[in-house]
């Protein structure tokens, strides 16, 4: 593997292409869909083989990732994501005449995406990072996540086949197949590479940014890390509406077996007779619910070490019920409950736990849920299950929400997250690493792209986008 | 200095003032502006006596900021700068309804400006990233740069005064006026803060860097830092204009002795007649210019050192005249000169000198001259002294040039940065530390927001902007 021989191919291919149109990466983004469909049966065993999935998960995954392709390929077209700009000369102007001003968005140059080990096709190698970076007019080189190195190689052989039925060049997206832990590292810090994309752990995120930390020109990395999802639940439900909200959350919370980043992996709630009656609810539904495989060994054997360390700690309570189960990649959906200040005096139970855990914290007063809500980390998002007058009431807890995530929800579950314009999948460390973004939604190419200002050009100069 | 203390006022004001409407920023920032016009003559002086600038220096950037502010203000009072975008609820749409999504930017909370030494007002304490931050909803610290200490409190009371008069609390900008090193350390790496602005030089720009990577929560630190601006002149022009582009270069070079970020310190050329004509007349204007005192003695120690530096290098060539002067502040521009290969041989040569200094290189093909252009660092401006059609024939220049640098300027200067919407003040590494923002023109705020998206939130718990 010459990882210089790979960043002086994708920076060639990267001068052409960063000059195509937008039709014309339409085109591409849109072909690579319809190859990716023409994979047919054999990416779906692909994915069951390599990933434990159910084919209804894939197919879903598969109409997602193909829909993410066509979303950018509109954007693309219809060059919103350009921030065009202009401030005509004035020429007249005193004491110092103006110039004609013209702002443009252009793409970075090569970006590394890694693929993510939770979702094989929709943040991989032909998943969020890699379309918003081809709409931007980025080359790509991806490095296929070695849990699904067959599905990678499948859906990189349709990008091929897309780039050459379109008639461009080959070298625009490189795949790359290593599981080599120093292979990712040279690549993000070769001096031609432009940006990052990643989708994974906390650790393998702070890891990837200490390796661009060297670089002697830094570079936007942009990690999509962890987070835990704080479900804060108000009283004043009547019954029925208690168990409506515990049957949604334990659907949410063992949605695939547990293994996204909108799992709601704490819920807060004042101690009382309402809340006990909700997660004795949340309990009873989540016993109920079949164990789903997970990905693959190491990250079950993840899931069990972390939660493990959680409920080893000090006033934690098990109230779930664990049952065992002959396949051993099976997780078993787990609930845990603690107090207010055993939550608050230790950072351990504010760590996520990639799996179906979840932990309920009671606390004594408002005060101090507000308190925990403070100290916990960055978050992707952050729901309220209350209704509108009581949550009115107390929107203290908006206003601190607010400044710790990047999605507040309103009587819903995180899980289940909308591709489309306003959404934001992003937050404050360690969720994300620049909350200025967002990797889902069509605002996701901003990551790509950066301002360029022509001043005084004539417009046989410019290029077409910004011409009068 | 309790700096716990500082950043736990400004966390607290950022709660209130956060939550303002663009209206009360915007009378804030032009109460700003009005009180800085008030302080009148002592203002002046004070600028005179720490930065040894001429009165009309001294009114002209005074003039840009109190804009500056004005300008900020109609993006607050606009909401131009929220970014609103919606998806209306699809409930019938299947397999999966939509909920309702709203997205909108919220300020991240206090930041951290340091000013720079040589903008008293622009780029200090009342200036540009100050203006943007305030506009945004963020509260601010600022860190006074020490060789205009008067100057900053001076300010620093008109703002104070400001918030007073608009009845807002006096914690959202808070002026730290230490020189003490281990202050602005202890600043940008507190848990509190939010976002960093810094403008200076790269050694500066990257001890900061380096200390706000040991944070558990990374967060956004924009740096603008180096730029050598190359300009390129392409062969073709009549005498006339050969003189009048060696007459409009040597007022760049020299102007404001030279102390802007957008200085041309590269000149760029093809062996030739006309290229000789052209810096021979440049030399001759640049000889015939006064020097000018510059900033403080510490600039001038390093501006020698610098120069002295670059002329020591093999294969370097002083050509402008540089004659001794009794005020030992003042800098003498100089103009040096190297051959291509030289240059591309070399990376001290490449290196920004801070003053009146430019080095011209002759290549010896157009081929040598893109190698050149492909090596240096990333940069603010790249300008161009071309006619159209010669330009356009020679368009791979602009290729190249666009991915070096934030600004392409066709027969004109870098010096003059233009305050408006379709400004780029930034660039690729070393210019700042994240070529997506720029730092100056209403854009400059997108650096202190970041996006949120409500779903599913009914209209009384929505913020009044993305109310239907």
């Amino acid at each position: 593997m010459n990882i210089n021989d790979i960043l002086d191919r994708s920076k060639k291919a990267f001068f052409k292409y960063g000059k195509s149109s937008g039709e014309q990466r339409a085109t591409l983004l849109e072909t690579i869909a319809s190859e990716i469909e023409n994979l047919g049966d054999s990416l779906v065993k692909a994915i069951e083989e390599e990933c434990n999935f159910v084919e209804g998960r894939i197919l879903g995954e598969r109409g997602r990732t193909c829909g993410q392709l066509r979303m950018f390929a509109q954007v693309a077209r219809s060059g919103s994501h350009l921030g065009i700009k202009k401030d005509a000369a004035m020429p007249d102007r005193v004491p110092m005449p103006r110039p004609d001003l013209r702002k443009i968005n252009i793409p970075l140059g090569p970006i590394i995406v890694f693929g993510a080990s939770n979702f094989p096709l929709a943040y991989s190698t032909a998943g969020g990072d890699t379309a918003s970076a081809l709409a931007a007019g980025c080359t790509v080189i991806l490095k296929g996540h070695p849990a699904h190195a067959h599905t990678s190689e499948l859906v990189a052989s349709a990008i091929s086949k897309a780039l050459d039925k379109v008639g461009m060049d080959q070298d625009i997206f490189i795949h790359v197949a290593s599981s080599d832990f120093e292979t990712g590292k040279a690549l993000v810090q070769h001096p031609f590479t432009a940006g990052v994309g990643f989708t994974g752990s906390v650790s393998g995120g702070y890891a990837l940014a200490s390796y661009t930390r060297d670089r002697k020109n830094p570079i936007p990395v942009f990690t999509e890390m962890g987070s835990t999802n704080p479900v804060i639940y108000l009283n004043g439900a009547p019954s029925e509406e208690v168990k409506s909200r515990a049957n949604m959350l334990a659907g949410a919370i063992t949605l695939g077996a547990g293994q996204f980043c909108t799992n709601p992996g704490l819920i807060f709630g004042l101690k009382s007779e309402e809340f006990t009656t909700f997660y004795t609810s949340l309990s009873e539904n989540i016993s109920q619910i079949q164990g789903a495989k997970m990905l693959n060994h190491n990250i079950q054997k993840n899931y069990l070490a972390k939660m493990d360390h959680a409920l080893q700690q000090k006033g934690i309570q098990l109230i779930s019920n664990v049952t065992d189960t002959d396949d051993e990649l099976i997780a078993v959906p787990s609930l845990a409950k603690t107090e207010g200040h055993t939550f608050i005096n230790n950072p351990v139970l504010h760590e996520e736990v990639f799996g179906p855990y979840s932990l309920i914290v009671e606390f004594e007063s408002q005060d101090q849920l507000e308190q925990a809500l403070h100290m916990i980390d960055g978050q992707l998002t952050c729901s309220f299950l209350a209704n509108e007058a009581i949550l009115k009431e107390n929107s203290s807890l908006i206003d601190i929400a607010i400044h710790k995530a990047g999605r507040l929800i309103f009587n819903g579950v995180p899980t289940g997250v909308e591709v489309c314009d306003s959404m934001v999948h992003g937050g404050p460390s360690p969720a994300t690493s620049d909350s200025r973004f967002t990797a889902v939604g069509s605002d996701a190419i901003l990551r790509w792209l950066r301002p360029v200002c022509y001043q005084n050009f004539p417009t046989s100069l410019l290029p077409k986008e910004l011409q009068d």
